[in-house]
């Protein structure tokens, strides 16, 4: 008989009645019943049901247990009394009567129960991280995480992609974020970076002559702590393809994230492949105010400002006249509700920096509230008709310069969906924003910059760089978007040297900045790059939908705390002075300031 | 027609005469017949044969191509004559005569070949590595690269494990190298490490409960260049299990390893899974004078001692005498040749810096030289019937201090067969070395300290501990050898907090020493640690051995060179002042020594 186990723990059933068994494990719960004691013995794999009488030959090592102990039990498998059987457990038609215990490894008194799903303080769960991943929501978390990622594996195994590993000690990259660095030993006052995203080395994969590469890599990013980012490290499914379209990678990609959905959406009902709506960039700012919508909300946004055009409402027709535009957001039915629900909107969007939320509350078809009075009878029944509303709903006005009405009315978009409670939450609607603008006006520096990616190619190449409007031009540039969240972003990569220097040049860089930046990649472009594209989608945040979890630690292994700090290991810490002047570097004292 | 291909140049065949086609790829050769230009385009999967005519429509184009540059070409499918088939070419029946041909990547004087496979100053290729790595072979290393890890996820998945990932940002380990430190923006002097192994953390997976882990998993170790290792980073085939003695370990991963090299071998033999050899550390350093022997060498290692003692030959008399040993190895048929190859195995052993090698020559059953001739004839005639050794055979000594005996007859050993071409390099041998020594002594702290790895369970546990030679005692310890080199090394853990203290006492460490270097694992065992156990195997190595590489640089993408630098991206380098100054460090200048 194997020393630890001939059994894993949920293995056992009816059908092992009669024999001897061996099963390992943790004591879940040990509960007394004065002449039996009862143990449920949890594995990785399930939990069984241990039974010793007060005068069988284990009693006293069992009664001696703490909870999360480990033990060896030996013993005969036993058929449950009907009334006994537990039908919520995989096991629970069986129990085992011990015959035999062995303690393994004892264990102290918890400083975290692991029975129980009970809130416990962050700190204290980082900590004890190895208790807190026993718990059963965390353990199943991580396990689940585990398969999506080996099931996206294996789909862009299918898909003819190649799984390569690229560098994690690097250069510093041009991603925008801060970097790591990591000071080198051999050369004095020289820095390794850590790769923000793989981004270079995986074009310069695509020009080494390597046709669909993907990884599931990790990133590395210095940023200050924010609630739905982890701190350190994370993880995306990169990948990139020679000789495509961006209709290519769509096309490639719908069919890989719609299954990884499907796969794990314990049976919600997912966008299929080949039906991922492809909103245009700035179809997107309109109809939700947002580049990242989420479609189970059903309002769309409106553009109304001609309606009011010399309206009688002063505020906006004066408004209109100044360049602002009017967005409006239906609230379906919430006319025939109280007038609180519009005023507390109003409020909130003032609360939020706003100057407002103008609104007309329809009441057994008629229109109420300040606008609808000002804007007189006519013209709001016209504007009613137009936008389609029925006689008991309400609609939101945002007004402001376009960007501002358009951020402001995708806003309350959201909340007026959640309010009314119009979202479905049990699904998964996703979709593909394209045409992302390649440049954009920086307000502060007064100059214009990259909206986004400067290695995406800008949609009309040469041309569209010499023509007269730098900020009319989209990029081959692309986000998936699930419900409300960016889950993956790509584009179109410039390859063309030319085009390179000319785009940088737009922004005020020159071709000596190009080269310092990118050096690598620059130089490859000299000597045969073939077009190409790709995108990366977050690994984290996939698993953090499809667990249903609120937060990316209910969903990481050993995740740092938000002060960037790994409590169980300790990290990051003091070290010896030698190991610091053996790499050429002092710490400074922090002034204060 | 898709704009850069309806067919990769891989795919054409007969099947395909008569269609018109598009291909994308690179300028592999052309070659100019006169009324006629070839080129050979390239791409990931393969080659194709395009052809112009000099008053085709696309012959400027083609013409004024350069090597490696990048285009797509238009054209119908046509059968090659007879006489002009390549059988070598996949696609050699058929070529492309072409009607349209568009630049998509003109390349520039290239700074290295891609055709041919000629030697190339390293420096070069791995600066331009985008090129280096269109080169045939390098391509296809890498390709098979990614086919093996890929294999042995698969493998790994298939035995019931699962993957998980460790973090990269974490606290300094001590596995015994150095660490490369990664300063802490938030916290001020303070450092992360990068892991050298994922080792702390996947035995706290186990203590977590979760039950077969593995990882193909980056490991980081800032150590001097040295040829057999990459600079930075390589990989692991990182594995643990709980509840397992070290044969279910073993029983485990023979299938994985050896099904992983039997589908890459091209056809050579490999050491079938359930018949590795299971060799004790003992016996190795004995008949093999190594613990990574190469099996594929037929000749084997003979304590004989004995023979010497009070033997005519005074100076092997007198050592042993003094409690050295002696060691033979046999060199078959060598007897039957010139004298010249004793004295030059004597010449090299003295050159290694050991004392020598003696000999005896057999020639014609006549046992030659001063060994044979001092030892005496009886005693000569029952050493050589003791070994074995036929009428044309040689044998060589090694005397010394067992240890130095048991290295010098290894290195013998390997040299003779090398010498003697007794090696059958066309095959793969692998084994188990197992049961290796917990303790050994240190003679320059004239103390004793852990042989291995202190994480290892010793074998006897604590009665073996509390025993009176702790030099005596093994750990549950083992490697992986293939060939001469160690590819995995293991052990069963311990997992016990008072046998840590214990084994630590013994090399002078005290409960404190443990809790602060392994803080996080030591306090995971006082709640319940499962028996566990598993190793780790080279990933790089593993693959060198499959490509048949004989540098790891050959089978890695963008390697670092000797001097720990990516000549491609550039790094280490300098960083901007205002990055160290939000680290809190300051590089200091280095002081002549």
């Amino acid at each position: 008989m194997h020393l630890y186990r001939t059994h894993k723990c949920a293995e056992l059933s009816p059908f092992h009645v009669g024999e001897t068994v061996r099963v390992s494990g943790w004591v879940h719960r040990k509960r007394d019943h004065g002449d039996l004691v009862f143990i449920d013995l949890r594995d990785h794999y399930g939990m069984v049901q241990i039974v010793t009488e007060v005068d069988g030959p284990v009693f006293q090592v069992i009664e001696s247990l703490r909870a999360e102990s480990v033990v060896t039990i030996t013993g005969r498998v036993v058929a449950r009394a009907p009334e006994a059987v537990n039908p919520n457990l995989a096991t629970g038609a069986v129990e085992i009567r011990a015959d035999d215990a062995v303690v393994l490894s004892a264990a102290q008194e918890l400083p975290l129960p692991v029975a129980g799903e009970q809130d416990y303080p962050e700190d204290i769960r980082l900590r004890y991280r190895f208790l807190d991943l026993r718990r059963e929501r965390l353990h199943a978390n991580i396990v689940k995480r585990t398969k999506i990622i080996s099931d996206m594996r294996r789909r862009m195994e299918g898909a003819g992609f190649t799984e390569y590993s690229t560098p994690i000690l690097t250069a510093s990259s041009p991603e925008g974020a801060r970097d790591f660095l990591v000071p080198s030993r051999i050369h004095a006052g020289k820095f390794y970076a850590l790769p923000q995203a793989p981004q270079q080395y995986k074009q310069l994969l695509m020009v080494a002559g390597f046709d669909r590469y993907f990884q599931i890599a990790p990133c590395f990013r210095d940023e200050d702590p924010r609630a739905d980012r982890l701190p350190g490290e994370f993880y995306q499914l990169d990948l990139e393809m020679s000789f495509v379209t961006q209709e290519d990678v769509w096309d490639t990609m719908e069919p890989v994230i719609a299954q990884v959905f499907e796969e794990f959406a314990d049976g919600k009902p997912v966008t299929p492949a080949g039906r991922f709506p492809r909103i245009p960039h700035a179809e997107a700012m309109l109809k939700y105010g947002s580049d990242k919508p989420d479609l189970r909300n059903p309002i769309l946004i409106t553009d109304v400002t001609e309606h009011f055009v010399g309206s009688g409402f002063g505020i906006f027709a004066s408004l209109v006249e100044s360049g602002a535009v009017i967005r409006a957001i239906p609230a379906p039915g919430a006319g025939a509700g109280s007038r609180k629900f519009f005023d507390d909107m109003n409020n909130w969007a003032r609360s939020e920096g706003y100057s407002g939320l103008g609104y007309i509350n329809i009441k057994d078809g008629v229109p109420g509230g300040p606008i609808a009075k000002n804007h007189g009878e006519e013209a709001t029944a016209k504007l009613v008709a137009a936008l389609g509303l029925g006689p008991n709903d309400g609609v939101f006005f945002a007004a402001g310069k376009e960007a501002q009405a358009a951020k402001l009315a995708g806003l309350a978009r959201i909340r007026v969906g959640e309010q009314l409670d119009l979202i479905d939450k049990d699904r998964f609607e996703l979709c593909w924003i394209i045409d992302f603008p390649f440049y954009e006006y920086d307000e502060d520096a007064k100059k214009i910059d990259f909206a986004h990616n400067p290695f995406s190619m800008p949609q009309g190449g040469m041309d569209a760089l010499n023509g007269s409007d730098p900020l009319s031009i989209n990029a081959f540039q692309y986000d998936m978007v699930c419900n409300g969240y960016e889950i993956a972003s790509g584009s179109i990569r410039n390859q063309s040297p030319e085009l390179m220097v000319k785009a940088f040049e737009l922004v005020g860089l020159s071709q000596q900045d190009v080269e310092d930046r990118f050096g690598g990649l620059y130089r490859a472009f000299q000597y045969g790059a073939p077009p190409h594209g790709g995108m990366a989608a977050g690994v984290d945040r996939i698993v953090m939908l499809l667990c249903g979890a609120q937060n990316l630690r209910e969903v990481t292994l050993f995740p740092m705390n938000q002060r960037a700090e790994d409590l169980l290991m300790g990290a990051p810490s003091v070290p010896e002075l030698k190991q610091l002047r053996e790499l050429n570097i002092r710490v400074v004292e922090q002034t204060k300031s």
